[in-house]
């Protein structure tokens, strides 16, 4: 049977600051990218979010981002990628903390923002962030950018990877995602973009910006849920998959022991 | 044969700024007590400590603090048991990540600082800091206070624990440490120092400021080695240890599986 | 004529954090107080937020708080007079900043939560906050608790002072508020805390929690935006006031030359 | 008679963490550049650093960087020119405060580590900065790298300038700095240095890599004073500075009113 996974950023509270709406977001997903406090999040936050996560049975990833709460992790830094290896063992050791403060485990590792899309084009991110995914615990699931260095990068290291698409958002042809910069970068109309994530599953093949089609592997539909907006449109998304015969589950299925 | 631990509190270091001789300390002393880049340290700081911890058989602590980097957590501050209970598993299993990283493994925890300070005084901190360790890892050893609220609270939880007493430091009728406020807080001549620290691991005994003798179970001596001087008296301590036929050594013999 | 002081904490959104609904509360109140990056806010909000407040006519006040973003500078931090002296002229140095940049000038300084609170009781605390705002800028009108150490400080050092009083809270018989743990701490019937401020500008009396009148001088009313519900109570509380003849304006009623 | 101004960035201590010989390097210099708490440095540092600069006659500089402790201010982060203008207003205010609270002058604003850099070939970011001194106080000079592009922002904004070369560093033939990354960047003979720096200060020209004179303004020479070796290298550049009848002062020689 075909399967997907269904993934969101979670977590990303901080303090007194709330961002999302993580609760209802857990309803519809498999997993969940939990914030490791650098880029968002904190020991508070983080630990509630494990806590329902287990509880709704979503499996829970470490999001590791750049040190930079001001910019949410947004903004490309120039950290080395020796630095990028210790950074992001810090966050999955944090989040496995407060996993095994909860009895849950950690099941993947999906690098958060800027440092998410320079692992998508630098091969030496790319390869820190698996070296150290692959150091703190081999059974990790990486998640990257579907066909980016970073899933190359995962692969080589031999671990199981997640390739990763997105609904809203056009391709160029050569896989990349078209920059945010670009007027043609977001597809606006959910229909289509339901389309074009079914047939990414069942086809592995998306429309590129230049009217040909790409290859690509599916298997995991970044959403989101912090804005009702969008929620609408998880909620839609996962009916359509589950009408197709698509099962949602996380990558690599087997239960941890 | 009667044994005793020296711990130091290392990984200090932040950024650009260095604090404390890490390399010397670590040549003499068993069990190292790592920030975790709440009060102090970072990401690449506590991999480097841990990978020359490593090298020189030393075990590895985490060090535990208030999120008070400006403060080096030094500051009270006014956090929760629930709160406690979460920055210290975030910063447990931070270490045991870069511990994982670099094939080691995490022995003990140490709270660091006014949460140490708190924890010695306040049951209901102490328990939280019990029950995070004891969640995170029931094997991990509690470092504590002699006699002190965290003593008991990881004992009450099953916990293998280690007395801490201080060497330069006067002790109270009750047991406690007199504060840094009094005249007669430190003990300034080093071969008073030695000699009581040598009588209370064999005797279980030292000289109160009231001149009566108190009970105290030495596990582990605290000793620093930011300063040349105290670098001196630790090499001193420790000749004078191995004269003793007292085995310095990590509390918790059994090697790791 | 009788005239009354609205004030409310503004500017306290940071980075991809939004709180509160500014540009709505903007239009009720006669001074906003605009955090300072410590315990909240950032150089841009703050910006953002001078802009907003010169634009709707606003008195603009320095909002300084501990330096504790993770608990929003509402945990009690024991921190030296020394430093609070220095962390004021920090933060209201760095608002004079964004001010000068708008064009604008700033009129107050109201210390935000755990310093406010401290400010209230212990006088050198106080004193080292009232120091600071004449050093900085002899003409700042400081805001604090009515008939607290603060307000005896900001007069002790000369200084235009503020006697704030709070339209949702009890008051105890020595004029201190009831602490928000205690069952009666808080007036939820909205006609009643109305009345009670009312009185309060009217009569400088309000009733305490043991029934009987105090005397109490309101300078400048606290209020708030961030839930719906608060901006329901200001629009009421403003236009009740206006309709005792009372005008809404600054403390120190001449315009900065 | 020629002058020529000595600055050194100093206050760059934070909390427990000290760098730098700061008291003795004021002994040498005409300028100070302050951290102002982002980069590194903090308020009790700054105002620490501020009485001892004006004790010493020095003048106080602002030396603002990017909000970026755990890096020093050293590594490249995309701030967008808008969100410089704000930071570099935060940074001067806060300065400013702890200036007024000693009686002392905020004198210049030289920005830090990868912003310098930054700001010393992108126009958008170096005019942000310039905007945001003139917006603060139009009587504050600039410090940039000579001929850079933050020297030219500087003055099409009406700013004096102060054109900053460095002893220690060899000249692209086009002005630029030679990157440290490359073999033959720095000048390791003292002698040489000081050559090189009276024949700046004399006849505005630097022999570039390439051996051909280039032209360079010289009114400023950035010194350190962190290690024992550079505290050598400040004295002796000091003496013969004053051999060769060039007087030390700083830029815009006029007393502040």
């Amino acid at each position: 049977m075909t399967t997907v996974d269904l993934n969101s950023d979670l977590g990303e509270s901080f303090g007194a600051y709330t961002i999302g709406n993580d609760e209802q977001v857990l309803s519809f997903i498999s997993s969940a990218n939990v914030a490791c406090g650098y880029h968002a999040g904190d020991h508070n936050v983080m630990m509630k979010t494990v806590k329902e996560a287990k509880q709704q049975g979503v499996s829970i990833g470490a999001h590791p981002g750049y040190q930079d709460l001001a910019g949410f992790g947004r903004r490309a830094m120039n950290v080395s990628p020796e630095e990028v290896f210790n950074l992001v063992t810090y966050q999955i050791g944090a989040l496995k903390g407060a996993a095994a403060a909860q009895g849950a485990w950690v099941h993947h590792v999906k690098p958060h923002g800027a440092l998410y899309n320079t692992a998508a084009k630098d091969s030496k991110v790319a390869e820190a962030i698996a070296a150290a995914v692959k150091a703190v615990d081999a059974e990790l699931v990486l998640y990257g950018l579907a066909g980016s260095e970073l899933v190359k990068a995962g692969e080589a290291a031999g671990l199981t990877v997640a390739q990763e698409v997105f609904a809203d958002r056009t391709y160029q042809p050569d896989g990349s995602l078209t920059p945010r910069t670009e007027a043609n970068a977001m597809i606006h109309d959910a229909d289509i973009a339901v389309d074009r994530v079914i047939r990414m599953i069942k086809e592995q093949k998306v429309e590129a910006v230049d009217g040909r089609d790409i290859t690509i592997q599916a298997d995991t539909i970044c959403v989101h849920g912090d804005e009702p907006e969008a929620l609408h449109f998880v909620q839609k998304l996962r009916e359509r998959i589950l009408q197709e015969d698509i099962r949602i589950e996380r990558v690599g299925a087997n239960e941890h022991v």
